[in-house]
């Protein structure tokens, strides 16, 4: 076995496990150098608050594992440390409430990632499991103050509309941080070939889940499938846009799944997940080598695999956070 | 004279004025037997139940003058005394914030009228000063709740498609409580003849309002341009659902139309009133005998002019508010 994954800078685009000592362990064995972790998905402002300063506190806690990202350069440090970067991230900007200046607290607090929507309307668009009007006047004033700050668009779980007019809308690239091609399966969540050229086109950035809902062969996929789902985007968009948003829920269980699949976590019901499992040989964040070692049994170059693997983050993160 | 005001129920469907003694008085120098008075706006839930909890301390500081409405029979008892009944409303659903317990929580508190949305997009919906996606689904739970526990659907400030849709959703009649048509001045805040008839044609009922910027004559109108407004709308559905909402500001200056004027209250400016000055005759309202005269001078029979000041929306609120 190669060194490749050892020697990486290894970025996860998107994990929302339930945030313990034990996944932060799981993090140091699965060589992450860094994380885009969710703090907020149906939380309002002072939910948000209270969720980023205990995710803080565990950072001070956990400090020969953790260190908090604010900079590209962090994630280097972190590199040079042995530690993992805690990336604060929002999979739902509805913690901006009404306020545009939130939004630079937020940023100020060391938010670096939010997703406009999660599954249905709010002030600024509409997700991806209802009819989507597209952005509104407000989403708009929202996207150039997230520019304005230094906060990533993420669009993963933003309705068709909604994406398209933010993509067009943003002065600096944005991304589906976690999604799987349509083209491998239909599903509301995923994205076509035109939506994933479309975002690419425009500088935007493309992370790729293994969600088992999502993917091909559903539970019964293996880590070789999740691979195979990165390659079929990249031989849509090219390797320099692409990375991987795992969506690992490591630590949470029926009660999650319940709260994040109905509308305001508690309204009617939007999607159902069925039985969530891994992929064989990455069920858990330790596994991650386990997909550096997929990319090299397919065949990748080096470069490809260590640009995939956290480069192209680095890259974009640099561009998006630079104010 | 006669004493047609005198002896008349007298309800306005919308009066969003700067709540305080003098305000007050003139409702009893006005005849008023009810209003639908605005206590919330672009407030959030908190905001706007101190806005409540002050405005049932002014009505008990002024119980001369005032009392609360909770039902049509308190309505009639107000006439009885000689009292203006105060109806509790909002002119946007924000105060809903993302609980759909917090409807019945306002029912139990007294509000009877909520619309949906205020000039731009929320959780619900869009309003008319933006493009319109229309009716989101907690939107239509939220109007299943409404109905449940009795506030009545306003959709004054909602665009057209939400207000389609929120027509089609309401299982109790819903109402334009502050509008003007489009056929006597085109605006974004104004309702086309289709619009009107849709309404009315699916049980529900239009307040007519005398606010100048959307008067065929601006502000060079007089009451008797009102009574011609009003006598467009009743041409078009007939004098069974139509009543007025003059939509008086009494006591609020420029500040105070900045407030509306902006997204949030404080966002984007999303329209400009220019300069305020009701129609002559009815500047203030403690002239609203001088509509029911107008009503007489144009010639309409005492019936017709006794439904419009009152009757029509002392029905109307009967069958939303009888849960």
């Amino acid at each position: 076995m190669s060194n490749l994954h050892q020697d990486a800078i290894v970025i996860d685009g998107l994990i929302i496990s339930k945030w313990d000592r034990s996944v932060f362990e799981d993090m140091k064995k699965g060589g992450l150098t860094a994380a885009n972790c969710t703090v907020s998905v149906w939380d309002d402002f002072k939910s948000t608050v209270h969720n980023i300063a205990q995710m803080k506190k565990s950072i001070r806690e956990n400090s020969d594992l953790l260190t908090l990202v604010r900079s590209t350069a962090d994630i280097e440090q972190a590199k040079k440390d042995g530690k993992t970067g805690i990336i604060l991230g929002f999979q739902n900007a509805h913690a901006f409430e009404d306020h545009l200046g939130y939004v630079e607290a937020f940023a100020d607090m060391g938010v670096r990632v939010v997703q406009l929507c999660y599954n249905t309307q709010n002030l600024i668009g509409t997700g991806c499991y209802e009819r989507d009007g597209g952005l509104s006047g407000y989403g708009r004033e929202v996207i150039g103050e997230m520019n304005r700050v230094g906060i990533m668009v993420d669009l993963s779980h933003v309705g068709a509309k909604t994406s398209e007019e933010a993509i067009l809308e943003s002065k600096k690239p944005v991304t589906y941080s976690h999604c799987l091609p349509a083209g491998l399966k239909e599903h509301p969540r995923n994205k076509s070939d035109e939506q994933l050229k479309f975002i690419a086109d425009r500088g935007g950035f493309i992370g790729v889940t293994m969600f088992p809902p999502f993917l091909r062969r559903g539970i019964e996929s293996t880590v070789d499938d999740y691979v195979e789902a990165i390659d079929y985007v990249i031989n849509l968009v090219g390797e320099d846009c692409v990375g991987v948003g795992t969506d690992h829920t490591q630590g949470y269980g029926q009660e999650f799944f319940d709260h994040i699949t109905h509308d305001k976590g508690r309204g009617r019901r939007l999607t159902n997940f069925g039985t969530v499992q891994n992929p064989l040989g990455i069920r858990t964040i330790g596994e991650m080598p386990n997909l550096t070692a997929a990319m090299e049994r397919a065949g990748w170059p080096a470069s490809k695999i260590t640009k995939v693997m956290g480069r192209n983050w680095l890259r974009v993160f640099g561009e998006v956070w630079s104010v």
